[in-house]
């Protein structure tokens, strides 16, 4: 067990959420915290519960108190992520841990890794109501800041702990343009100065596994008709926030064709050869998704009668494989030069964030299935096209495993929708991966 | 004459703009109105002197004050425009009128429209200033709103002044969201009423014609080495605001490509498709440009690792053939049909602007170009890319004639930039021409 940290400045900047008065039965423990978080972080459109802001504090603060309440420890790290913990009879055995993260995009929906944090304290709880003394502590370890949409880094709370943010992380600005993310740590009570050093926040050796549920953010299990599934591994992704593309402003009545340097086109051009490279190579049989999300004119300057001069666009390239990742990446990079040369524009790429895909450790995994048979349910193993904070553990050198639950919608809006029996049966597979791998 | 109207709402609203004391010798009336005006409208990158505001308004009076200095007779239409006048002896006929506008795009330039009203001032002041008493009176109109860039539509001021604006013009929005043109131009004191039921605001048969001086908007100019141009003909334009791509939104890493709904990819599609056609028609001999200014995801949904749901941009069609403006039309809306089709989205145009392409008096041309031979200048006629109020008059059986002036980095951006060598020019070939029209 670590030792007790001093009270961190979050723990008393906010009333108590409100809970319930009296001890809430195991049975709709999940269905009351859902609820009260929507309550707390639901935004006239969907939930928002930014990384390292009170929402995102307030949210941990409730499912602490109703650890507190279960029974279990609980504690903050330097992180500023919550802990809960059924103690082992061999604590000095590093624990076997579970979580997920609490925060979400903007206009997001209210199980993207809240599903996790609620399946694990259910978990937890279970085995704890049913009298379970483990040999290894059973911890649940949930996060913050996993979401890339505010700093465009994902996985911030697992890689701070990890020691793997630096000092152009810190700086990295807020997606308005206000703050950085260094600042909005510093303000949530984490030494900046060592995460800057690439000190580890905690010791990963502590952590014996990290098992996470989490909804399927694809429609797979809606399509194959299945509740639950064991993910293989991890995509990995190649981004950058803004790719900027400067041609020259001009009336758009006034300017022929052949002397403009309209970067609305050329940027056209650049996603319409990427297009028909992704759609090679999948025919190749390679894994490969590729998405621009954020893409504009500045409005600041852009006209309907005006020949645009600055388009800056974001760039997601996601893949199992690190070769198809670095490979797709030299043709976006070799469209743009012939593009500009072309056009007579120019692309300037900005900061490159990598995140490297990972494999999900085999006994894990193969336990896990062994489980989900056990519990008479359809075994389909599943790559996870998402990112996730197992990743970052997994590629820190921590055994780690993943379950998906079945979503419709997709994830990272508001429609996202989990079937509450579903999330039960994932629950119930988390408790007895726990159960077996802690005894 | 018409009658004096009654002081306008806006003739109180503001100080008199500064001016230097004393009689402004005529030699350098230029400058000063150019930099009165900048130092005006100034917006810390470039000039922006928005249509129907009092930023404009203070624009047209100070030039209503130098027009009074210089004893020119000074009124206002019902279109809130300004016009000053030097009386011809047969005061019953058809005026001869000059001008353009005072309005400007944001962070526009300085001598977008401000060119033509100078120059017109300019004339019927050294005629004066000779001695000279027209036949016809000599009218300089100085227009509001010519620009699109607020509320979509161009040439609101001769629009209006035409009758040809309408209930559909009046509630376009402005580009903030803020209001309407209808709420700007009653607050500007007109009588939006009579605007909506189609009703002139002025009588265009009391015009005998209409000359305006004007920037060039492209290089052609510049290219050719030419100070000074005869316009032959004026670009119609097909427009669209703003196009809705609806796709559907959905987690970057976790949703294969077949099964996107991507709002960017489907609109980068449709611009390379229709760059395609571009090319093909300009091979053809074809007179067309195509722009989309503003284009962009959604800021309140929009996420780097969000596949975009929806796009908006705006597409601007040009060309001095209504045939080749309709069929390119068409080739919009087919494929957009296919790629809504093929991509599973759905687009939405909103509404159809039309300003049909304008030819020039071939009299009032020829007589012009007389006049610039005259001046032992080059003489090449040039068709106009951009829009001009002078195709309005034109549309509207006013015989109209225009004066292109070199200018260097196009228009509609802070770089915009004309030698007042070349504006004398182009001022001095005005007077010429208003003085044998009024003869």
């Amino acid at each position: 067990m670590p030792p007790p940290s001093p009270p961190p400045p979050w723990s008393t900047a906010l009333p108590d959420p409100a809970l319930p008065a009296g001890g809430p039965p195991l049975e709709d423990l999940a269905e009351r915290l859902f609820a009260a978080l929507r309550a707390l972080s639901f935004d006239g459109t969907g939930i928002t519960r930014e990384c390292y802001t009170p929402v995102e504090t307030a949210a941990l603060r409730l499912v602490e108190q109703e650890a507190r309440r279960l029974g279990l420890e609980t504690g903050w790290d330097d992180g500023a992520n919550l802990w809960a913990c059924l103690p082992g009879t061999a604590p000095e055995l590093p624990a076997v841990t579970c979580g997920s993260h609490l925060d979400s995009v903007p206009q997001g929906g209210n199980f993207d890794g809240a599903a996790g944090v609620i399946a694990g304290l259910l978990a937890l709880a279970r085995l704890k109501a049913a009298g379970f003394r483990p040999r290894r502590s059973l911890r649940l370890l949930a996060l913050r800041g996993e979401e890339s949409a505010f700093y465009g880094q994902a996985y911030l709370g697992s890689l701070a702990l990890a020691g793997r943010l630096g000092p152009a992380d810190l700086a990295a600005r807020h997606v308005s343009g206000r703050g950085t993310l260094g600042e909005a740590m510093a303000a949530t009570g984490l030494d900046t100065a060592r995460i800057a050093r690439g000190e580890p926040l905690a010791d990963l050796s502590r952590m014996a596994c990290w098992l996470e549920l989490h909804i399927e953010q694809g429609p797979v299990l809606v399509a194959r008709r299945m509740p639950v599934a064991v993910v293989t591994g991890i995509r990995g992704n190649l981004r950058h926030r803004a790719v900027e593309c400067l041609g020259e402003a001009g009336h758009s009545g006034a300017v022929p064709r052949w002397l403009r340097h309209d970067a609305v086109f050329a940027v056209a051009e650049l996603i319409t050869r990427l297009d028909r490279h992704w759609r090679t190579l999948l025919e190749r049989g390679r894994d490969l998704v590729v998405t621009s999300g954020i893409l504009g004119t500045d409005p600041a300057e852009h006209a309907m009668a005006r020949i645009p001069g600055r388009v800056t666009f974001s760039l997601d390239i996601r893949s199992q494989s690190p070769e198809t990742l670095e490979g797709f990446y030299d043709l976006f990079l070799s469209e743009c030069a012939g593009i500009a040369e072309e056009r007579g524009v120019r692309f300037t790429p900005g900061r490159r964030i990598d995140a490297a895909p990972a494999r999900m450790d085999e006994g894990l995994t193969a336990l896990l299935r062994e489980e989900l048979r056990g519990m008479n349910l359809p075994d389909e193993p599943l790559p996870s096209g998402a990112g996730h904070d197992a990743a970052v553990f997994a590629n820190a050198g921590v055994p780690s495993a993943m379950i998906f639950v079945r979503n419709t919608h997709g994830s990272h809006n508001p429609m996202e929708a989990m079937a509450m029996e579903d999330f039960h049966a994932g629950a119930e597979l988390l408790r007895r991966g726990l159960e077996r791998l802690s005894a």
